[in-house]
């Protein structure tokens, strides 16, 4: 393997495209989805089932590891893979998004935003430099640039001032990335839900000597449609031989739409934060498993699963699980769950090669909309 | 393998036995600890896991799969064993215990106990007969009498009065269990803290046709020298070819002590309750891993352990998922704890075996006291 990172596409389908992205500690085959490991952990996973979903990479959260248990620490500790026995490639976003969704008493100014741990109250400080510092510090494979994502729906001129000042940390940061061989930096498109925004923090961005290139602040509240129409704008402008990454993003079906439109990567807290609240996501679509009707119902969740969770054991008795409140029962839907969402990436890596992704996604959906008893009919 | 349900001793030591129980489920290596799987699953463990850490078999609670998901489902659905992915031996307690210390409105009459769930306030009345008839439903290879538990301590009229009734309470166990081929019922002794009540409630059952013994009522609140104190009282009155268990109890010392003292089986919530409260059980004693000493340890549990959890993740990261409140740091705890338990067992057994039980016993006391980091001193 290269110590080089490194990108490929492969093969594409209209806007679409499937590749590999290569970097020291293991290939990202793209479309990627990156499950959420917030505070060190793909919560109630062991990684080594996190991995056997078909996970290629991890995100990691700047915001919750900087608070606890402290990136300084971490890096003592030999660095975040080591630290979470996760030795395949890591994502970490910046901060910035969590810091303006969670973190009390926020003061934002051109040096960076001083805010108070929900934690414990403490006070801290994030710029793009320290952000970078601590990304660093953890050994995050794929480093975010520090920005500031707004809430939508916002103003223009709202929207228009934190695209700005993104593009002025995005210099920032790119700066205080260095080189560090093997590892990338990605530019974090912003500008609300107005095009000729979006556009100009694309052109600015693709100047900028990026590994890659994200589009943040979507999925904030607004409408699929909205996201979408965004993307289209978007993704036009970002360079064609860099892996695209859409934050935070979604449902599977956001997934698949914006893989039609060109994205290559993905993170949500959706199939993780799903499980632990009794939500299977799964080829006959999403079920509640906390339903009493399936309260007797001896089917897995998938017969076809690979997923020893969706495969092995019965809807009844994952009901009674999420009824009891145990753990067992969060462990096994988030496992469930995100392998799921990587199968769902096999299907569109797939569906790419084979030049039939719009089939795909209409085959995907009419399972979807058949509903999960279907598979048992005649 | 036999269909048959039955019980060898194969070496001795002292009063201590090294034997194995032969079910169609499966056999069983005595001294044997049961880790319990109160609401039809070990908390927080998947039952492979619970299998790799050497667990013959598990304990379910009547008083908990009575009331949800109910005895009637748990049979219409196959059976506890199917519904839980757990093909090997079970052993029901007969819901006596837990009636006592956690159901409401309590009324105790000679037919039995009428309670209301915890869980929602609704009625139920458990006698001899329906109990055995719900462990009848779950499929409960070994299943327990009902009885009354006293808590420690109490007069000897009210320890004398819960004794008698539950030798009527066996008798009519036995006969309510009639014939069930493979699997095995066991008779319960109680009598308090009183010897003669203990010989005479022993006598009593060893007279009657149950498959093995219990010792119940102990580890209810009384010191250890009480409860080793009845055991050495007790157990010379247990017929020598059934198995003798020792209900609910309880710490590794424990555990060694009543084995020394001719003890077959154990179970108890101890290692699954500690793990998910941050307490480790280790060969070097017990760990409190939310001390702060251990932010920054790089060194695991035990890297001599053939558990994952207690071998490849460092104190720093166990102490981060406890301090973080991650489900992943009560997954890992417990399934380490469960495995130290196992390892203790299979000690046990090569200890009695070779004929070196007391060294053994002296020499884990003294690894326990040297502490935790003794095993890096030079």
């Amino acid at each position: 393997m290269s110590d080089d990172f490194s990108f490929a596409v492969q093969a594409t389908d209209g806007a679409a495209r499937k590749g590999e992205i290569f970097t020291p500690r293991g290939t990202i085959r793209t479309p990627a989805f990156m499950p959420v490991g917030t505070a060190a952990t793909v919560k109630a996973m062991f990684p080594q089932d996190v991995r056997a979903t078909g996970a290629d990479i991890l995100l990691g959260n700047v915001y919750h590891l900087m608070l606890r248990p402290g990136a300084e620490r971490v890096a003592k500790l030999g660095g975040l893979h080591e630290f979470m026995r996760w030795p395949y490639p890591i994502l970490t976003d910046s901060g910035g998004f969590q810091v303006m969704s969670l973190a009390k008493l926020r003061k934002l100014d051109e040096s960076g935003v001083t805010f108070q741990s929900h934690i414990d109250g403490s006070r801290h400080h994030l710029s793009p430099e320290r952000s970078m510092e601590i990304q660093q510090l953890l050994g995050s494979d794929i480093q975010m640039q520090f920005d500031e994502c707004v809430r939508l729906p916002c103003s223009d001129e709202e929207a228009e001032r934190a695209m700005r000042l993104s593009l002025r940390w995005a210099e920032r940061s790119r700066k205080a990335f260095r080189e560090q061989p093997g590892r990338a930096i990605f530019g974090i498109v912003q500008g609300g839900a107005n095009k000729a925004l979006r556009v100009e923090s694309a052109r600015a961005l693709a100047d900028m000597d990026f590994h890659g290139l994200a589009v943040g602040g979507l999925a904030v509240g607004e409408p699929q449609e909205v996201m979408l129409d965004m993307l289209e704008t978007t993704v036009p402008h970002l360079p064609a031989g860099k892996p695209r990454y859409l934050m935070g993003v979604g449902t599977p079906d956001d997934i698949m739409q914006a893989v039609a439109r060109g994205i290559d990567m993905f993170d949500c807290v959706m199939p993780t934060r799903a499980g632990r609240h009794g939500l299977a996501y799964t080829r006959f679509g999403k079920i509640n498993i906390k339903n009493s009707r399936h309260a007797e119902d001896t089917r897995p969740l998938d017969p076809d699963s690979s997923c020893p969770a969706a495969r092995d054991y019965s809807r009844a008795y994952l009901h009674h699980l999420v009824k009891a409140g145990e753990i067992l029962g969060m462990m096994l839907l988030t496992q469930a769950n995100v392998a799921y969402y990587q199968q769902l990436m096999v299907g569109l890596r797939a569906a790419i090669v084979e030049g039939r992704l719009s089939d795909f996604i209409a085959e995907t959906r009419a399972q979807w909309a058949e509903g999960e008893g279907s598979h048992l009919a005649p």
